[in-house]
């Protein structure tokens, strides 16, 4: 994708967010760009959280976090306002979904500390430029999701399973896309599972507990990698009495490149 | 295996072979060095299996082609005279297996071209080193290896089925075997199938057709490398007037070390 990058249109995009032009999902915006998840916490677990994603980088990947009231990321791009910049957001008290502003400038408050976290779509850009199939892109649906029966490393009151996504794939185009997205761990990295579902605790992969099932043809492999969901499902949990998200699909759209996110 | 790395044993093992004093199998010799597989051919034939090598990188990584008529191999270590130095060869002629002596000193001709192979020692080294378990070294037996249906590129006679060395192993180490041997393309490199064998023309993983079946737990996957047996067995495909071989786990010692085969 890289043949056409243009470096600005990210921040074309945040603005379109910020003017409320833009209230859809970001999928496909801003080409090459990553692409970030979004949990705002209260200073009074923001570092339990932070610790917890500490201890599981691989669901929880930490690409930024905000100084405590701060809405401005500038390790992420230039002039980003956390609280208009995402088209849409997802506003949860004592764990309830309560509300599905566009904006949340309103809502802000001194003590909120915002936590941005890699996203598939980087490594899912690596895997399609590398010639791979990814089922559900090719589907048009949102990609498999299921709760697994590993246990993520717990800090304070945070704690809960791993969730993971999966994407169908030949043995071969397995193996290549386990050396593809090695080289991204700062956006989930390599596979934690392939093949049998049911040793993860999947009892049927067919009925995903988020987004939606994808075919698995004859000779494909199930190959599972730790999903961003992960440390949404452990903060409702947790049921903060105030949590700010993104709403599924509707990402921050960070200045940072794909392809800068390998380490090799 | 590093920390008790000693940079003249593998020259010692090579002086033992060419005094007669080693004529049985080289594993676990001069730990951390590069071992290699031996073809030896005639000039006439020498050039279309140069040229096969070259188009079947992974069955048949080279890691030296000797002059013809000249013995030595500079490139693999000092002094080396690759007709005396490995413990015991095979002699084959018209296709035929005809001898295995310790020495081919009396055999050589100055149309002789010796071809070094990459070999999975390399790479088992490195799963090892990596807390991943091999199972035909913990069994105590060969590895077990399998002709498949996937065909090798020809090239002039040489042609036939790519041949795999098997290890069974849990998901999540199978997916870190396949990071670790991707840094070791000179010696296989990365597995080429994973999971289902009738996939590739394995119809029986308990019956293999060349080394020993090993256990494969509940749980654990298949894994696939192609193998320095592929080689092998094209050459005795065509049945050429002369050739020598290495006997099986008899391996020429080289001064190259495993870890400087790490691309990465």
């Amino acid at each position: 994708m890289t043949q056409s990058l243009d470096l600005g249109a990210a921040h074309r995009v945040r603005l379109d967010a910020r003017a409320g032009k833009l209230t859809g999902p970001t999928a496909n915006l801003a080409p090459g760009h990553v692409q970030a998840n979004l949990a705002i916490l209260p200073a009074d677990v923001a570092n339990d959280f932070l610790r917890f994603c500490q201890r599981n980088p691989k669901p929880c990947p930490l690409l930024a976090v905000s100084e405590p009231g701060d809405p401005s990321l500038p390790a992420l791009g230039k002039d980003i306002d956390v609280r208009s910049d995402i088209p849409r957001y997802r506003v949860w008290r004592d764990g309830h979904l309560v509300d599905e502003p566009t904006d949340v400038r309103a809502l802000w408050r001194d003590d909120l500390v915002a936590f941005l976290i890699g996203c598939s779509f980087s490594f899912e850009e690596a895997m399609i430029d590398n010639g791979l199939p990814v089922r559900h892109i090719e589907q048009g649906c949102n990609v498999p999701m299921y709760r697994t029966s590993i246990a993520t490393e717990p800090a304070g009151p945070f704690h809960g399973p791993l969730v993971v996504s999966m994407r169908p794939l030949k043995a071969a185009d397995a193996i290549r896309a386990i050396q593809v997205t090695s080289r991204f761990p700062s956006v989930h990295g390599a596979p934690v599972h392939l093949g049998d579902p049911s040793l993860i605790g999947i009892r049927d992969i067919h009925q995903p507990d988020y987004g939606d099932a994808v075919e698995i043809r004859p000779g494909e492999i199930p190959v599972f990698w730790a999903c961003g969901v992960t440390p949404q499902s452990v903060v409702a949990a947790v049921q903060p009495e105030f949590c700010i998200t993104h709403a599924p699909g509707h990402m921050l759209v960070t200045d940072l490149l794909n392809s800068r996110m390998a380490v090799l």
